[in-house]
């Protein structure tokens, strides 16, 4: 694409990162060079989002920048990961200063607030679409993985589900008040990096919430070849989800929509109380959603029918 | 994109990469984790190939998976790297088993031909394009970089040039035989990862030729802060590409044409002779087009006023 160079350097290279960002040669090169930490190991995981299949084509630009970033770093986040680095694919149909600025602005503004450096990328025309790959450091045993559920372990997710598709249903209706909270779950999810290292030591399986927690559920149950009761009526749902699209609508948004970047941990009853002390030093609530069960496949629970469900006390075994 | 997982796991993760490969937990998790080598920097660079933009969008598709990689691996060669691992974002338009079949041909080949691991990826719908990060390792003190360029080095290109200009132009009339030695240039590039190899230590700078050789001669002569002397008439030109052009459009295309993926360094007199001894062993040549100046910009000169120029025998001063 002309003029990528100048694209570039004027809005992804705002300073040059020094050797604290273990970056030891920086945007310019053929190839950027990375200090890795000795004895950690590289969390590395890539996202593309296209316009008009992951998020609204007029969506506001910032809202895009940040948006295209969070959803990388989640996956660093459901593996107790430190962001580090990442690089920028951008594909756009125009080079339009005005978008150009504000894009950039939501991506670095999620880069300072996640301390991730931006190392690198590309800009070329085509379709709107914005590609990141991120790196992230763990040491070998801190790392949550999928597989580690065992049976008895509770399932637990932070935060509020049915934000993303309550807020893309918004936005569907015309509603572009982004100060809305369903919207602004949508379009500006934060990726819950701080609540995967608070979970280390904890967790025994981790995975960010992105295609819903029933199909990501899946994963980890397929992945630690295990199979879960879940009680779907107790779900934290997102603020507003219930008013907005019903009490109905809103189950079936918390359980089925993606979107929502909330980690989804299994971890064993005894460290509950430790885990929700910790995320609510964050701000963060963690909440009982089911617990892992020897036998396959997923099954509806009722409240009344887990100990401690209701009023978690910290002591349930 | 509904089937992502499926697609991925069908055509890109052919076997689990072991221990050896420095992948510690593969695809499937939500990052992957990798184990760096101690001591090594890591080089990172992505790069997106958009049809009709990058590649005709009629291409054949296993030439458009190996070419997708080839140009993201070629920024490793310029960095002097060895190639370690990459990820894949792939964009298209609908899922084509027997295209998704013959594409992942094309970029597995040339991941086994370089020892690079694919290690994550995803897969969107939209117009076809291909995103490759690639992770590359390299110890400081070996890393060719574009601004170490001295008033005195000579400049060399790797191979032959114009060959990418030259399938380009033999594609757009029509001509699609694979077999043409300019068509496999355009549309089958080789990263001269090994080439970038044996030039650690004697190399000053590098730099791969993608936008044209006097473009990215532009761009090491800026980071170096120099200029240079540059012999037109020398440039050693693709095979078959004067036939196909004429002389002077394949002069031209040497000079000005992209997408060569050859590679341009600087180094001092004295070590030309073990660089071309090294390439040699790789069935390589290295072409002397020019010299470093103390004086800015680029200056065409003749090739008798450059002593040994024309017979280099390696004991030039």
């Amino acid at each position: 694409m002309q003029g990528e160079f100048e694209l570039i350097s004027r809005f992804f290279t705002p300073m040059p990162p020094g050797p604290a960002a273990g970056v030891a040669l920086g945007v310019g090169d053929d190839a950027t060079l990375l200090v890795p930490t000795p004895g950690e190991r590289l969390a590395v995981s890539v996202d593309t989002s296209v316009a008009g299949v992951h998020f609204p084509e007029d969506a506001p630009a910032e809202a895009i920048g940040h948006r295209a970033l969070a959803v990388s770093l989640s996956d660093l986040a459901a593996m107790g990961a430190r962001a580090r680095w990442c690089l920028m694919s951008l594909t756009l149909p125009e080079a339009d200063d005005a978008w150009l600025a504000a894009f950039a602005r939501g991506f670095h503004a999620l880069c300072e607030a996640t301390g991730t450096t931006l190392v690198g990328g590309d800009v070329t025309r085509g379709q709107l679409a914005i590609g990141v790959t991120v790196m992230g450091e763990v040491s070998p045993a801190d790392a949550l993985v999928r597989g580690g559920a065992r049976p008895g372990d509770r399932l637990a997710v932070t935060g509020a589900l049915g934000g993303g598709a309550g807020g893309l249903a918004l936005w569907q209706r015309g509603i572009h008040d982004l100060d809305h909270p369903l919207l602004a779950r949508y379009l500006r999810p934060l990726p819950r990096l701080a609540a995967g290292l608070a979970l280390r030591g904890l967790a025994s399986a981790a995975i960010d919430i992105s295609d819903g927690l029933l199909a990501d559920l899946g994963h980890v149950l397929e992945a630690s070849g295990v199979g879960a009761d879940l009680n779907a009526e107790m779900l934290p749902l997102a603020e507003g989800l219930a008013e907005a699209l019903g009490d109905e609508a809103a189950r079936h948004a918390a359980l089925c929509g993606g979107d929502d970047y909330e980690l989804l941990v299994s971890l064993p009853p005894s460290r509950l109380a430790e885990a929700r002390r910790r995320l609510a030093d964050l701000g963060l609530s963690l909440s009982l959603v089911g617990r892992i069960t020897a036998e396959r496949g997923v099954r509806g629970v009722a409240a009344e029918a887990m100990p401690g469900w209701q009023h978690f006390s910290g002591d349930t075994p």
